[in-house]
C-alpha cells in the first residue's frame, strides 16, 4: 500500500466527495483549495489554503503526500510535470483537455466523431468568422481555456459576432458547429495503474442555462444507440493518458447521431449519482484507480436522477424544506458545505432512486422544489 | 431545521459512519472518545476528549449541540437524564436495556418472546443456580451489565458453576436457559420524532467467538418465519422510546421458533451492509431519525454479504493484501482508521454485493482471507 496519502488540487465538492471515499480505503487525504474551510477540509481533509494555481502550493503538496490528483481543470497544468510523486491522471492530458482547441484535435486524431470546429486566429477574425458561417452555417465561439458551465461560450450571427466577441477580448477562441441535439448523454469511465478499464452505463444529462441540472440513469436510448456511445467512450478514454475517472459528454444528434462534446479528466457531475445507484461510486472509483488499486463494480444497483441543487440568490446559506424533500421515497440529500450561496453555485444535489427513471425523475423534481437554499 | 448540531457519545467506527452519513444532510458533529484522534475526528467530527462515562463531558457535549445521541451502551446513562438538549433515543430505554435482566423483562412484559431466564442473587447464589439447572438444564449465566462481544458471559455446568463464576466477583448475575438455535438472525428497524416505523430487510448474522463476524443480507428462511421475524421487531421497536435506530437479534430456534436474543439501542454490525446494499444506511437512517427528518427507503438494491475484518495480533495496524482482496467483483471496504491492532479489535468490514448471498458469500470469505492488517 505506497499511495496512501492523495493530494488533490481543488477542495470543493468533488474534493469532498473524495475525500468521502477515500478513507474507508485507508486513504488520507491534503487538498489545496483558496476558501477557508473548504467543502474537503470539513470532511477531515488537511488544507493547503492557496490558489488552485499556485505552483509553490502544489510542490508543498507533492511533499506531503504519494499521489496528486486534481478535481478542477482549471489548475496550472504545468506545476504538475515533473514533480517528485506520481500525477494522475496524466498532466499532459490535462495540458491538452484545458484547451479545447487542442482537446478536439486530439479527438479528430483519433477518429473520435466531434462537431466540425476552426481555430480563429485574431488577426484575422474576420476572414476566419466568414469561413466559419460560410462551412458551418450556425456557429458558436469558445475560449479556447477557463471557460466552464457555458461560460466563455457564445452563439453569434453574421450580423452580431464583431460586437459579442469583444468582450471576450485577446482571449485565443475557436468557432464550432453548432449541433443540434435530441439528447445530451455522457458516461463515466475509469482505468487503473495497470490499464484497466470500467465503464458506468450511459446515462442522459439534461443541462439549463449550460450547466448539467439532471442527470437520468439509465439514458432511455435505444440499445443501438447505446453501443455506439459506449464505443466512443471507450475508444475516447484510450486517448487519455494515466489513470483515474474520466467523463465523456456527448451529443445524440437529430439525425441520430453520437459526437463526443467534451471530455472531463475527472470526476464529474453526471456521475454523482453513482454514490447510490452503483455499486461503486465515481468517487470511490477515482480513488482506487489513483492509489494502484483495482476497480470496483461499475453496475447500476438502481435507475436512478440526479438533480443539482444551484443557488438562486446571493447571500449566507438558509436551507428550508429539508424535511420535505427528504419525505420523498428514494429521495437522499448531498449538501456541499458551502458557507454562502450564489445564483448558479452549486450547493449540493438530490439523487432519487426508484423502480423506474420516469418515477425517479417526478419525484427529484418535485423534491427539489420544496428545498430553498 | 433545529437540531444542525449532532453530539454522539463514542467516536468509534460507529460514531465515525454516522459522521460521514449526517455531513452530506447539513449536519456537524460532536463527539466524546478517549481516543485522541478518533475514527469519528478523523472523519471530520469535533472531539471531546474524555471517557464516555464522563458527566462533565456530556455536559460539555449538550451545551455544543442540538441533539445528543450514543453510538455504545456503556456509557452514564444516568448523566443523559436531565439534559438541556433533546437526547434520542430516550435515555430510559438505554437505562434498561443496559442491565440485560431489566431487558430481558421488558420484553416479557410486553409479550416478546426470549430465552428463559431467572435474576441470580448473590446471597443465595447455592439456591438459585440449582434452581436454574433444575429449569433450565444447559445454563448460561451472564453479567447484568457491561458485556459484549461474548465478555461477560459463561457456559455452566453443575460441576464448575462455582469455580467460573468466581472471576466475575461481586457484578449482579443472572441465568438464561441455552436455546440452541438454527440460525441467528437480525433486523435493524428505526423510528423517527413523529413515531413512523421503518424496518430493512431481515439478515443472517454468524457470530465467531461471540463476535457477530458475517452478516448475510438477505436471510435464507421460510416466508412464514421471515414474517414472524419482522413481526417481532416491530412490537419489540414498539416499547423502545425515542428516535433513532435499534437492532434486534434473535434466534431462530431447533424447533422453529424465533426469540428475541438481545436488543442494541443503536446503529450495529448487523446493519453495516447498509452502506451498499439498501437504498438508505442505517447512519444516514439514525441521523435522519435523530434530527427530526422523515426516514428513508430500507428497500435493498442488492443481496449482500458483510464480513468483519478482526484483528489477528497485538500491534501497530500495517495492512497487506488490499489489492487483491479489492479485485474481486463487488466487494467495497471500509477502514476504521484505528492505529493499533489488536486480537478480535474491529478493524474494518468488508460488503460484497452480488447477485445471490451465496455469490457474495464466497467472495466474501476469500476476499477477507487476502487482507492482514
Amino acid at each position: 500500500m505506497d499511495r496512501v496519502k492523495v493530494g488533490i488540487v481543488g477542495g470543493g465538492q468533488l474534493g469532498r466527495m473524495l475525500t468521502e471515499a477515500a478513507r474507508p480505503l485507508g486513504r488520507e487525504v491534503t487538498v489545496i483549495d483558496p476558501g477557508a474551510d473548504c467543502p474537503a477540509a470539513q470532511a477531515g481533509a488537511e488544507q493547503i489554503q492557496a490558489s488552485f494555481t499556485d505552483a509553490d502550493a502544489v510542490l508543498k503538496l507533492a511533499s506531503r503526500v504519494d499521489v496528486v490528483t486534481w478535481e478542477i481543470e482549471h489548475i496550472n497544468a504545468d506545476a504538475l510535470m515533473g514533480l517528485p510523486v506520481p500525477v494522475e491522471p496524466s498532466p499532459k492530458t490535462l495540458s491538452i483537455i484545458k484547451d479545447k482547441l487542442y482537446q478536439k484535435r486530439m479527438l479528430v486524431d483519433a477518429g473520435i466523431p466531434v462537431a466540425d470546429f476552426m481555430d480563429l486566429n485574431s488577426e484575422k477574425l474576420d476572414v476566419d468568422m466568414h469561413s466559419a458561417f460560410g462551412a458551418f452555417g450556425n456557429v458558436i465561439v469558445k475560449t479556447r481555456t477557463g471557460g466552464y458551465d457555458g461560460r466563455g461560450n457564445m452563439v453569434v450571427t453574421p450580423e452580431n459576432w464583431q460586437e459579442l466577441l469583444a468582450q471576450f477580448g485577446s482571449t485565443p477562441l475557436y468557432a464550432e458547429k453548432i449541433e443540434h441535439f435530441q439528447k445530451e448523454l455522457a458516461v463515466i469511465i475509469a482505468r487503473d495503474v495497470r490499464g484497466t478499464i470500467a465503464q458506468y452505463p450511459v446515462v442522459e444529462t439534461i443541462h439549463e442555462n449550460n450547466i448539467c441540472n439532471l442527470v437520468l440513469a439509465p439514458a432511455n436510448i435505444d440499445p443501438r444507440i447505446q453501443a455506439v456511445a459506449e464505443d466512443i467512450a471507450h475508444e475516447t478514454a484510450s486517448v487519455l493518458e494515466g489513470a483515474g475517472v474520466f467523463a465523456i459528454e456527448m451529443f445524440l444528434t437529430e439525425d441520430d447521431k453520437v459526437i463526443v462534446n467534451e471530455v472531463a479528466p475527472r470526476v464529474h457531475n453526471s456521475g454523482h449519482h453513482t454514490i447510490e445507484a452503483n455499486r461503486t461510486s465515481q468517487f470511490e472509483q477515482h480513488i482506487r484507480a489513483i492509489t494502484g488499486l483495482p476497480l470496483g463494480s461499475t453496475t447500476a444497483v438502481s435507475p436512478a436522477v440526479m438533480i443539482n441543487i444551484l443557488g438562486e440568490r446571493n447571500g449566507k446559506v438558509a436551507l428550508t424544506g429539508q424535511d420535505k424533500a427528504l419525505a420523498f421515497a428514494g429521495t437522499h440529500l448531498h449538501l456541499y458545505g458551502k458557507a454562502s450561496t450564489k445564483v448558479a453555485r452549486k450547493m449540493g444535489h438530490i439523487t432519487v432512486l426508484a423502480d423506474s427513471v420516469s418515477e425517479a425523475y417526478k419525484i427529484a423534481i418535485v423534491a427539489r422544489k420544496e428545498l430553498t437554499i
